[in-house]
């Protein structure tokens, strides 16, 4: 992907603070971090988003998430780790490369991931119970 | 663990609208839903994060929700998908039992993650890519 800027990153065109790299990973500082030590994961073959991963890359890319975890946790000393991966623009993807945020979290920050909760109205619940099932299977 | 709820859903004790379940991995609605179809992804095991989780159990984890990404987002019509995991009170986890939130979006829906980005001073991030790195090592 020549226009991909993570891909540019992957390939050394663009300089980043890399923190670890494979054959299939890369770890790297996210340029503006919701908080100093916010990481990114990525797989270095480009794919879109999470439904265009395989299998295999996903597993490698967990393996590396939980590392990661660890390590910025270990690091700056945070009392939290977020996890994040957003798909699509509605869900606030902007690079349009598979990626993970993880975000170091300290109490009392000035992150603020509380949204207000949907209720679900009688018998609605298993409606959704039943068409997210169904999809699931197929 | 006798008192966590998401074990006492794994055992059957607290009923659940559930998605999918295998030896190892149970999916299930959240009851208090961000945006309707809202879905939870857990491990059958009772592990409090991602730092507790082993390397094959995440590897399971990531493929159901790889499939619940792609199942809630055919069954909801989503336009986006965010997958959110949190580790500790700090990152705002209340059940002490790994869990992913599997959350579908749809264009200028009222959920927003938005936070102000931070920003490094001059030589600042050299010095936590250089700690993280150390940390991932280790």
């Amino acid at each position: 992907m020549d226009d991909c800027i993570f891909c540019k990153i992957v390939r050394g065109e663009i300089p980043s603070s890399k923190i670890y790299e494979d054959d299939d990973v890369m770890v790297f500082l996210d340029i503006m971090p919701m908080m100093k030590g916010h990481t990114l994961v990525i797989p270095k073959t480009h794919v879109r988003n999470i439904f265009e991963a395989r299998e295999e890359s996903l597993a490698k890319l967990i393996t590396a998430i939980k590392k990661t975890c660890r390590a910025v946790k270990e690091a700056v000393n945070a009392d939290g780790i977020n996890v994040i991966q957003s798909n699509g623009k509605a869900a606030a993807q902007i690079v349009e490369h598979l990626h993970f945020h993880i975000v170091p979290r300290k109490e009392g920050d000035r992150i603020k991931f509380e949204v207000p909760r949907d209720q679900y109205a009688e018998g609605e619940m298993d409606n959704y119970r039943d068409q997210i099932s169904k999809a699931f299977e197929t």
